[in-house]
């Protein structure tokens, strides 16, 4: 049986971590699969540079066409990151009947539609499960699900940096600013942590999930997004007061055709499972009408998760090789995409307030959202020390968030209010 | 292109749940798989019975043969239940070269070597991912995972019965008896509860992962078991008050190709995801080489989880079938099985102790445990009421399984011992 043939582009931790995973499973491999693999050609940016693993340096090059090109290599393998370059090589390595496995989120998150519709036209697999929480089977077994199930609603935990932050503030009730720079430190955060902190990674994730989950074209933009840079200690601690634990999570959901996109820092009752996910952990909770609450828990990064998942891709590849069967990966969207207005979208919320310590500014509050409809699970006031001034932190029941963000305008005009401090979604009270 | 054919064997809340599934789902169905699938006969044990789904009565038979050797039937869909006259027709459908999908772990767990082997002889499909944790998809994720990690450990909340009454008693601090009395109202547990209560189900289902993830031929009797009906409200008080939850897990383990596969009331520390894993939810912990730890939550039985699941095996077997490559489902077990030894088995362990309340009783007990090399981690003593005796309750750090329990019977020779009222492992602590 002949050998299938792969060509990886970059040769950082992952692409050796590839390299290593199919060196030492050949055995386990050529039983999944039936015939052996081999690594025929590797872009690098310099082939002299000294490397942690051995490979053979005839196989290396620094021009990217020797890749795509090689009449023999059956399948790409894409590590070196990178949007707009990468995404013509891509392109260009699908017209020539390359198959493809990526872990590059963000061009998935962009160009994913284009790229899976090219694969398809060309007969070509493009697999990416790598690129959303790479430790966790996610985007398999949404598409096995999906065969018998509805999915109505996902959640996720889906960015290790920023859950790493927020699970160190909330332990340690430390700022902030001090958890980023021993983020930094450790290695857990880049040092422009920008695209991580601002929860744009988040974003990314999440609008390939929604894609998928709902067979529909969701944009990047169409997710609305809110990092976590402004989150404080005190709403942390106010927050556990109440029972929640506060998170960076990506919701995407749908209700009769329309669906809502969105990452911003979230409240859950402690005892939700996505409360628990801790440190660098990732998961998604999926929830299906037939099989109901799911929830996949591990690793979100890590260059040998990343890896042990390209590989499962490529195992996949191979298989739909010999089956004959390639170029199905991507499903058409089968539904236009609608997304949800502000009216539609409902969700509970917590309010942390500074007001005027004096008779009926309560009232004055209170009146601002039973205008609305909006009423309060939740209420605790305390005397704020040195002001004359009170803290109150409220957790409505659910409103609109058309509703929620006019309420908000107007108290900030409230004289009695000194100034809004906060505002966080509460999600998880109940089933869903 | 031709319909294939399935024949059902049983048609209960889970086999019209499957029923359904396929009437409402064609248009997706023949989206993944090409082909149109059709019911075709459904073995049922009274034609007349008015049922819940409208069924064409010209297809249920109370005659196995008419299912089991229709030459138009590809597959047969096992949810019937039962184990001897079970196997017995399944041989006969496998050796018919009919395709077998089951949700029947004790069927699973006693023949499961014996059908997998029939199947790949006649070179037939046979998949039961129901059978375990029906609402997730942890086989299937094994086999994917298997083909580039090697899995070192499996920790599993696999019995929901089990997992409802642990929660309720660690929740309202209710005695066991009661709790169980109100998971029969509830229909959570059954009439007769021993299969679930002793940890036989749960011990089935570990037996399945471990022949699975391990590739050995691990047996039913090779599980160490032992179930929940002796765990008293005061053990888990106790066990809170030292920061552990309580949980029947079910453990396999693998080091230096021996295994340990066992069954028993575990303390876990809070913080563990499993610790999280309430009510009738089930998960499964699993730990690989390269990719670290990943949790797999969800519902473990209901019948449209379990349905789902069906429909997925499903789904897997048609596409075999068009590809030409059934009858590989089953990996014949790599490895010899080799079963660790109580010397072997190291673990921590928590003790409960009535002892007298007499000078010198405490370093009596202490030095039983030096003898072996035992160290405590935590130890608790309080006085008891109206007696005069003290409680102490004991952590220790890891031991042999077989040292602790000479401990054990040497601490139920001592003078001072009034009695050992309860012994737990306890699991958990640091990264696995």
């Amino acid at each position: 049986m002949n050998a299938i043939h792969v060509g990886l582009l970059g040769l950082g931790t992952v692409g050796s971590g590839v390299v290593q995973i199919i060196e030492n499973h050949q055995d386990k491999l050529m039983h999944q699969v039936g015939c052996p693999v081999k690594v025929k050609k590797i872009l690098v940016k310099n082939t002299e540079k000294a490397r942690q693993i051995e490979v053979d340096k005839n196989i290396l090059t620094t021009e990217v066409f020797d890749v795509i090109h090689d009449p023999e290599i059956d399948v790409i393998i894409e590590v070196m990151g990178g949007i707009e370059e990468t995404k013509t090589h891509l392109l260009e390595a699908l017209k020539a009947g390359k198959h493809v496995v990526t872990a590059n989120k963000d061009l998935m998150a962009i160009y994913g539609t284009e790229l899976l519709s090219v694969a398809t036209e060309n007969g070509c697999d493009l697999f990416y499960e790598a690129s959303v929480a790479g430790g966790i089977p996610i985007i398999r077994s949404l598409v096995d699900g999906l065969a018998s199930d509805r999915i109505t609603k996902m959640m996720g935990i889906v960015n290790g940096t920023t859950n790493f932050i927020l699970t160190k503030m909330s332990k340690f009730g430390s700022p902030y600013d001090a958890v980023l720079k021993e983020a930094q430190d450790l290695g857990y955060a880049e040092s422009d942590p920008t695209a991580d902190v601002e929860g744009l990674d988040a974003a990314r994730k999440m609008s390939i999930l929604a894609r998928l989950g709902f067979s529909m074209n969701v944009d990047l933009d169409d997710v609305r997004v809110k990092g976590i840079s402004s989150v404080t200690d005190d709403d942390i601690n106010y927050s556990k007061r109440l029972g929640y634990t506060m998170k960076l999570i990506g919701i995407a959901e749908e209700e009769d055709g329309k669906v809502e996109v969105s990452v911003e820092p979230t409240l859950l009752p402690e005892a939700h499972p996505l409360a628990s996910v801790n440190d660098e952990f990732n998961a998604v909770y999926v929830y299906g009408e037939a099989v109901g609450e799911t929830m996949f828990y591990g690793p979100g990064a890590g260059s040998l998760p990343t890896a042990t998942s390209i590989v499962s891709d490529l195992v996949a590849v191979m298989k739909n090789m010999r089956l004959n069967v390639t170029g199905q990966s991507a499903l058409a969207p089968q539904y236009k995409k609608q997304i949800k207005s502000l009216e539609n979208i409902y969700a509970q919320q917590f309010l942390r307030i500074h007001v005027k310590d004096e008779v009926g500014a309560f009232s004055n509050i209170t009146s601002l959202f039973t205008e609305k409809g909006v009423s309060f699970e939740k209420i605790l006031q305390l005397p704020l020390k040195n002001e004359n001034l009170a803290e109150i932190v409220i957790v409505t029941h659910k409103a609109s968030q058309h509703d929620f963000e006019e309420i908000l305008q107007k108290l900030n005009d409230l004289e009695v209010v000194h100034q809004v401090k906060s505002t966080y979604r509460v999600e998880g009270n109940g089933l869903v």
